[in-house]
């Protein structure tokens, strides 16, 4: 994801604080009343432009999502789409995903999404990776009994790594996908990212687990 | 795998009986006995042509190994390929691998091969697939506690489905290759299968599990 300097996305933010919440630390635990009812939360841990979040809103009107992305200058184009789509059942964070039990209660959230997340594929750097076991336990505490996280990833080694991961902490895998694309999933919401790559011909991998306890 | 009618193939088997074993369900507990030493046993089953487990005899002396195929046309290259070698770490059995317990003591095996296993693509024929729960109870029982399963294709749906399946035995996945052939494992030794298919540019998928206890 190439990265622009907008010097006045954070200013941006503030004023869409409706969309973008400013003191989300404050609202851990209360998530729902953030919202218009008391629907089940999905969470998004990395947005990036947004695609995926905001059409899985429109698509599940019945859900209310939310969308963790650091980039200040990512997050305003998933601003710019919520307010476009009219959608009112998404909102971001524009935090690091990191410490994510700063932001959520134990069962506050009902299923995660990890899609596309840096692969970070030097060794040494393994502990950064989405799916490594340190992050799989703060996903089961904000997850409800068995939640889902869902994973989907154009990198085979983070793929490969992100299985026996799973494997070794113990998350039942209910599904894989190797080639995601190759089977007709008409549930399946792009991101930006994995259209493009997509087109290029690679396959695209994707798992479930249950991990909320 | 294509099967050519050989009706001289019975006899061939026979006529080397200290290769193919005729008496399989005799030695069950026994197998030590039957080779030169008391190495550690690694198990294939289903040979095919035996590329695989004479290269991997050749390779590794120190090991044993037995090979099972059901089919006699296709079991006799790999007696002829064993004399062509002469290698003298291997058995063979032409038999169905449906009832391993009927040919293995508990903790008998010490690794167990999968290569390129029939695929059954039909939903109603799961329980026919090598990597069903019905048979990772079989290959729990005849390997030694902490015995590694090892698990190739080339089939993806076949793969998807081997995943889930150690993941809902609980089998905890050592290691997972979503490209076996991109990545230098000078280890690998290539089925005949595996180098045809593998030339076409198509991945070559490969897993490792623990499965004894």
């Amino acid at each position: 994801m190439r990265l622009r300097n907008k010097p006045w996305a954070k200013d941006f933010c503030q004023e869409n604080s409706e969309i973008v919440i400013q003191d989300a630390k404050d609202r851990k635990g209360k998530w729902s009343d953030q919202f218009a009812n008391k629907a089940p939360i999905y969470l998004e841990i990395g947005t990036g432009r947004g695609g995926f979040i905001v059409e899985m809103a429109k698509r599940n009107p019945e859900i209310n999502f939310i969308g963790i992305e650091k980039f200040t200058s990512v997050i305003v184009d998933v601003v710019a789409k919520i307010k476009e789509e009219g959608v009112t059942n998404v909102l971001l964070l524009n935090e690091d995903a990191t410490n994510l039990l700063d932001f959520f209660e134990p069962n506050e959230i009902h299923q995660l999404f990890l899609n596309f997340s840096d692969p970070w594929p030097k060794d040494r750097h393994a502990k950064r990776r989405l799916t490594h076991e340190n992050f799989l336990k703060q996903y089961e505490v904000v997850l409800v009994p068995d939640g889902v996280l869902q994973f989907k990833t154009d990198n085979r080694e983070l793929f490969e790594f992100s299985l026996v991961s799973f494997s070794g902490y113990g998350a039942p895998l209910e599904e894989v996908q190797l080639d995601l694309h190759k089977v007709c999933d008409e549930s399946n919401v792009m991101t930006e990212y994995e259209a493009k790559f997509s087109a290029k011909g690679n396959p695209i991998y994707r798992s479930l687990v249950t991990l909320g306890k």
